[in-house]
Parts: structure tokens; sequence; C-alpha cells
């Protein structure tokens, strides 16, 4: 089931993808207040109640209708730094001996086609295609083997950072990795049914047609079921929790010399079977 | 007017503070679902309403009454690092010329008085009183000289830190900062009207009877305007987010040797006119 919002920014209404990739309605189905988010992904028995609807007898959506992020009230944003070892070589630093663990601000959040506005001042903003994870069972110290368990669905998640801010002001990565806007996620949330192994997905990115970034997330140096268990160490992850999973190699930063985005640039980026971005850079 | 929120954890309601030092109830004039969160605090009309009623008047909360997190619903805990010249100079740091940010998870979160839970494989819990501020009005790209009309108020706030985690794991200090309850806040949130002069207040904190923190916001390297301002131009601040605002001389960390929290320690911290935190460590 792929489950995804559609409608103007701070307006966004619940939905389903029908199997002909057309936007369906779940508002009436959810009712007043009703949303994709946290309440709704802690609840096995809805979800599986929405898995049983006919989607061809939910209201069509208007094709070209935009999507937000897919799921609404995320409480933290959880982002993994060098989880891929050639992502992590072309940065000219060391492969990490355990995850490295930051927070992207939950204001960072936006839509899989909003275009990306380049901060004010900031003159590095950089791409990063990634395999985001949603939590729907909370997750304090859980065993590897058990991880997966507490997982609702997966997207795809643009990571976007400003290098400049995040690495030349201070040591601590926030300042980069929290701009409005540098956290696209969708198109949709695919449910974790539907992903037997979250560890064989290819993903990539592509800026103006040349492709930039292609890896799979098999390339990862700790897989999703070890970093899940390893944050909840540190932290609970509620339902609803976003944790992005680092990506490969192909960053503007790992060139020589560095390529950085500009305005008029189009991004594009995918995760097999998890949907496409597009945006535009302004 | 200090706001306040009482009741078992995760069912707290809203209340106020009367002239006599005890717990009203604002359930019933904030209706149901009301509370002390982001859609009160942005909304001055509502705060004039609450402060022209009578508290007496107000239905009164048995004395001994648990208070949680001042405030419900914090989209975002910013932090801000070394903001202190004195606890710059005894972690062995350089003054910063320009404030660190850092975020802490919201899972963090927890009552003036709750126990500090030390967490599983953790050796080095420390703690660091710190001046609180609570956002009442978006800020995005605010001037210094306008960042103090966007706050909502002030409060304590206990920035408690594992070391080991914040500083022996990758670089990023997420891991020691975001741990369950390592942010206990309140215990009520002192509208900005109460607190002329943000950087004109004492500090203090002290373990088992004993001082270990004494200072004055007058002391900050950079002041809650511009700290306001700076972070408003890397990430849009919403009402309820909480900025804390960094941590005077006198860590655990600072001492020779390093002392770190223990069960069964009593902490006790405090700012002028913001009231007091009492914390036993489990």
């Amino acid at each position: 089931m792929k489950l995804l919002r559609y409608g103007e920014i701070g307006q966004e209404r619940p939905g389903v993808l029908d199997p002909a990739g057309g936007v369906r309605s779940l508002e009436a189905i959810l009712g007043p207040g009703g949303d994709i988010g946290p309440a709704l992904l802690a609840d096995p028995g809805r979800l599986a109640a929405l898995r049983a609807l006919d989607p061809d007898a939910l209201p069509a959506i208007a094709p070209g209708t935009r999507l937000g992020c897919p799921v609404a009230g995320i409480g933290k944003v959880v982002g993994i730094g060098l989880n891929y070892h050639d992502h992590a070589l072309e940065c000219g630093l060391e492969i990490p001996k355990e995850p490295i663990i930051f927070l992207k601000a939950t204001t960072a959040l936006s839509g899989p086609g909003d275009d990306i506005v380049l901060p004010e001042g900031g003159r590095k903003a950089d791409w990063e295609a990634e395999l985001g994870v949603v939590i729907g069972r909370t997750a304090r110290r859980v065993a590897p083997e058990a991880a997966l368990g507490h997982v609702a669905g997966y997207c795809v998640a643009h990571d976007l950072s400003e290098r400049a801010h995040q690495l030349e002001h201070g040591g601590q990565w926030t300042k980069g990795k929290s701009h409005d806007g540098f956290c696209p996620v969708g198109p949709w949330l695919v449910t974790a049914d539907e992903v037997p192994d979250p560890q064989a997905l290819d993903l990539w990115l592509e800026v103006d047609g040349v492709s930039r970034q292609s890896s799979s997330t098999g390339q990862m140096i700790f897989p999703v079921a070890f970093l899940i268990s390893y944050v909840s160490r540190f932290m609970t992850l509620m339902p609803g929790d976003l944790v992005i999973t680092g990506t490969p190699a192909g960053v503007g930063l790992g060139r020589t010399p560095p390529v950085f985005l500009k305005p008029g640039n189009r991004v594009r980026l995918g995760v097999t079977g998890l949907g496409e971005q597009h945006q535009r850079v302004v």
C-alpha cells in the first residue's frame, strides 16, 4: 500500500495510490482530522482495513495535484552520516566504526516535488538521495533482529545539505541540514509488507539529466535493522519518526572541483519501488 | 503569568500558578483538547484573556501534583553550545566565533521534577543549567532587534548530556543529548512580559547540596536576541519551539578529575524568577 498526502502546503489530505498510479482520497475513510500520521501508522488493524479497501472505489484526485510529505506529525528526523563506503571516501573521511547520528529540523520537511529554495547566504547546497524509514511501533533499545518489526514503511528522502553551513561553522552539522525544504519526502510511504528486503533497493539521482548517484541499499555500511537498533539506544523512536539512512557516492562535495546546486537546476531521484522525486532549484 | 502543565506523564493538563504559589487548572477555560501549546502561544489575544483571569477563582490542584514540561507539542529543541566563556574554557575548547547549534530529540523532554534515568551503557551523564526560550511567533531570518518580539516566554531548562555518547562516538553531539528525560523543562513558562531583561537572570545548579554552577545570563557570549536571530537564518523557528541557550562553567566534565552523575544524586537548579527544578538520579 502506497500512502500519500495531497493538496496545498499545510492543507494536505490523506490519500492512497491506486493500481493505475492515480491518487485516491482517504479523507472520508479516515474522517475529520484523520491523516497519515503517528496514530494510524501505529495501528496495524486500521492499516489492514485500509489495505482491504478497493482503491478504485475511492474518490479520484485530479492528476497534477501537489503531493506533500506522505507522513503528518513527524516527531523527529534522524539522519545517518557516511553510511556508504564510497561516500565516506569521496568526502575524504574515515569509514565510521559506528553510525553517525544527526537530527534535521522537522521544519525542513517538504513534498517530493516542491522547489528547492537555496538559502540566503548559502552557496554550497548539495544533493543526497536516501532511503527513508518511517517508524510504526515505539522502539527503545530494540535488538537488530527485532528492529524491522518497528518499521511502518519506506520512502524516498532527499537529505539536502548546505555544505558551507554544515562544515564551516562550528563542527555540528545542524546548520547545513535544517533549512526549510531541505528534506523532501515521498512521493509516498510504501508500507513495509511491500518491501521484503530494504537492503536490495537501487537508488539514484540526476541533476539536469546527468546521473550523479547510482547505487544500492545493499552497499550500506550499517543496514536498516542495525541502524534502528543502534539509534534506539540513544533515543526512543516513536511512530511517525523518520530515519534517513545515508547517501551513496556522487554528491557535489565529492567532485573535483566540487559542484553545487544552482538556480534553474532540475533534480530527479528515486528508489526502486518507492517512486521518484522531481525538484527545481530556485 | 506562569503557565504550566500538571498531571501524570502523557496526561498533563493546562494550568497556571496563582500568586500564593499554588497550581490552578485552566482545563475548563481552554476547553476540550486545549493546552499550553503552539496555538495558544501564538495567540496574543488568548494569552491576554488568560492574564485577565483571577487565578484564585480557578480550580485548585492538590499540592504535590506532578508538573510536566510546561509546553505541549514542542516541535524542536534547539541547543546552543559553548555560549559562556568560562564553560568553553573549562571544556578546553575555543571561544566560538558564532553560536554552535545542535538539536535535542523532542523525546528527551520531561518534567522539572522527573527522575533522571541514567542510560544503559552510559557512564558520563553531566548536568547543564540553562535559560530556555520558547517561541511565540514564527521567526525566519529575523533581525536581532526584532528577535525578542518572537519570544512567548522563558523557563528553566536542564540540558543533560551523556559526555561519552556526545564526544566519543563520531563527532556529532546528538547521541549524548537526546536520551529520554535528558531535557527537563519548567516548572513553568514565564511569559515574556514578566522578564524585562533575559540577560539579567542568575542561574545556578547544585548536586547533593553542593553548588556546581552559579552565573548570570549576562555572561552569555551571544545574547538571546542574537541567538534567535542567528538560528532563524538556518531554520524557521515555530511557535512552541524551545531554544536552550547554553550553560555556564561548573559542569562535571570541567572538573579535575571529571565528576558525573551517579544513582542517588539529587540535583537542584534554577533561574531567577523562573522557578526551580529538583531531580533524583536513578
